[in-house]
């Protein structure tokens, strides 16, 4: 599929008069009907609800967009659930699925009334003593361990994964929840990440659904609710077909009429916790080519780096470029496209064929929605950029400003030296 | 050879007492005895000089215990440059060696009087178009391109990386920057990272002195400094020998001898740009163990996390890891050590046979005195740890304090909800 930019080289002419390259750019309308696409492929389930992983784009503007529609909040973290109180999200609005907890976060979600998915075993006892109660309504994490066949020709291997609850402490701990006052129960997992099938959520849904009934039944727990969680992925490369959310959707109900249904459990809510499908293909992030450089291979430097987006040099992760202007031109170029910092990884784009590009042209490195701005470091004392919204409306909208130095050096305002860096001359705090 | 902590279980008791944990801390001890040893082993060149590698560990308080043994600063960006300005290093006491530069980066280098190093031919133009002139002093990195052997059995690829100038370029280079009123040259190389051998540095000074002598006596240019830049590298792993600074010294002084003082080059300086050297064993991160999961394998949940430490996630890296206080039990339990990221590669160790662990046991991960906190990212929206110095008197010194909230959510300050969650109700700024 032919990957679009959202956005025209006009368009950004007229963006950098108001804020410099590089910026992080969401799409309004991309992300509102994506949003009803998904909300209308999971119409047949009356409970259904999505809750957005917050972690792929912690911003409260775009989260508010979302709840619009309904979205909850998947939190990880205190500051996540920080984010989601800010924008009114509280109690069943938010699923707090964490591990290795610290005791600070539990206590926390639970004074919003989020729902607490417990990743662990231990962590009845630990959440308990933490809070002095377990909550009425109360999930688990299942890790079914071994390989888990996505499609013909995907596995994955859960057994590796740090996460969730085998099944025998899966049904001890409903049973022990249960004993201790639990009334309503969910399930989740979580067993691959970035699926471009549409395979992946009906097989997960058949697994989970099929344990749910064997879990009431044998616990006598009632399930309300069974969390899909996330893994509906987005094409990075031009040649992935995208999910189709409707097909998705109606995979899921198939299952369910198949497997809950006749189980007398027609009740279940579905849950999901997507985050890079929500966000990842409505931002990009704009940088502009700012050096040439012609050595064993042809290089264009630009004003981003690694410190923007991440995924390159982490993962030797697939962003797709778009020249702003040419988007039409022939790919016949063939270049490294790098950023600025002091790692040989920090590429965004390797032996890849684009047109012959000019100082100051505008490159538009798609899907940076999600895991984009979020997994930014500061290496090499880099800044992190600004995000903007481009609104239905045409407008563009500052939803995070660029840091500047002082924000950089902020933690140092506890010696001289720091003060210094930071122009202040009060007392440490 | 045997990985033994700098701080002691009843030490971080102590300490902990006033910063909780996870923190890195640093050895001043350690610090100061390795940088004497660097400057014994290099005593014999009357201007040798290391560049501390600002982005290892970009904490002036550290550099400033650098400083005091004459250690100047190796910057690649706006930040570090005022870093080793609020040092008072300036002029000289700076190597700006940048790549995909921005024009305000080269401006700023030249208002300190930073000695320049240009990564690419074109960066002649550039820098001349930027700030006006061609600086007296000058450097330019070299790429031999193709491949580099490091020993007997390293290699490594310089043709594949984004850095430095051919050979032709280098040569034609000198020729402009003199026609341009250069008067005194340096070259840079940088070709491996991290190497543990004693043979890299001799072996990159051969190519280097070989390089300037054709480069002096073809161009005429008056190379006053030789830059070997980093490379020098710390034994992660117990079964790995260390680098041993004053056989490295004196197989680049044998070099030297036969190949610079018979060009009638013996006034060359020899300049390095070390970082992990300089810090790495001296740093490490402490954190906790919080929780500890049964399940396909057995894990210890820390309370520090890939945003503390990102070279395990990022790189699949060793570091060792010492529970404090057990230094001296057998290491019969089998363990992945994981962080709180929503990241399954968030993970210290993966199947490390370590004593057994009980919560609440301190864990020493070592040599995170380099490219560790300076790594770190705010992914999940955790926070970053405190740093601290652990002085020669045994004091702990806060060097810099943990993030909070407010400082994630900082640059949020330009609209509604994230004046909120700043608890603010300026004006945006």
């Amino acid at each position: 599929m032919k990957k679009e930019p959202f956005v025209t080289k006009e368009q950004i002419e007229e963006i950098v008069k108001t804020y410099p390259t590089p910026f992080h750019l969401y799409d309004e309308r991309g992300i509102r009907k994506n949003m009803k696409a998904l909300r209308d492929a999971f119409a047949w389930n009356p409970g259904f609800r999505e809750y957005f992983a917050v972690k792929a784009t912690p911003n409260p503007y775009l989260m508010q967009i979302l709840r619009e529609y309904g979205c909850g909040c998947d939190c990880s973290s205190y500051t996540e659930l920080m984010l989601s109180e800010a924008i009114g999200a509280t109690g069943e609005d938010i699923m707090f699925s964490s591990n290795a907890t610290p005791a600070e976060e539990f206590a926390y979600a639970a004074k919003l009334g989020a729902t607490i998915n417990l990743d662990d075993f231990t962590h009845i006892q630990f959440l308990e003593d933490t809070i002095g109660y377990i909550p009425k309504k109360i999930s688990c994490r299942f890790n079914p361990g071994g390989l888990f066949q996505i499609s013909n020709d995907i596995m994955d291997n859960p057994g590796d994964s740090k996460y969730g609850m085998t099944t025998e402490q899966l049904f001890e701990a409903f049973r022990i929840l249960k004993a201790k006052g639990a009334e309503e129960f969910g399930i989740h997992a979580f067993l691959a990440s970035n699926t471009v099938t549409n395979e992946y959520y009906p097989m997960l849904a058949r697994v989970l659904f099929k344990l749910a009934v064997q879990l009431q039944k044998e616990t006598g727990a009632r399930i309300s609710f069974i969390n899909l969680s996330g893994g509906i992925g987005i094409p990075y490369t031009p040649d992935q077909e995208p999910n189709d959310i409707r097909v998705i959707g109606d995979g899921v109900r198939r299952v369910y009429e198949e497997v809950l249904v006749p189980a007398g459990m027609g009740d279940v809510a579905i849950y999901t916790e997507l985050g890079r499908f929500m966000m990842g293909p409505y931002g990009c992030l704009v940088t502009k080519a700012v050096h040439e450089k012609h050595i064993y291979k042809e290089y264009i430097g630009c004003d981003a780096c690694a410190v923007n987006l991440m995924r390159p040099a982490m993962y030797g992760a697939y962003h797709h470029i778009t020249v702003a202007g040419k988007e039409h031109h022939v790919c016949d170029h063939k270049y490294d496209i790098t950023g600025s910092l002091c790692e040989n990884n920090d590429k965004f784009a390797i032996d890849r064929m684009l047109p012959k590009i000019e100082i100051g042209d505008y490159l538009i490195i798609h899907d940076t929605g999600a895991h984009g701005f979020s997994m930014g470091y500061n290496y090499n004392g880099k800044l992190k950029s600004a995000e903007l919204l481009l609104k239905e409306s045409g407008e563009v909208q500052l939803i995070r400003r660029a840091e500047t130095p002082a924000d950089y050096f902020a933690t140092f305002d506890c010696f001289e030296i720091g003060k210094k860096l930071l122009g202040q001359d009060e007392n440490c705090h």
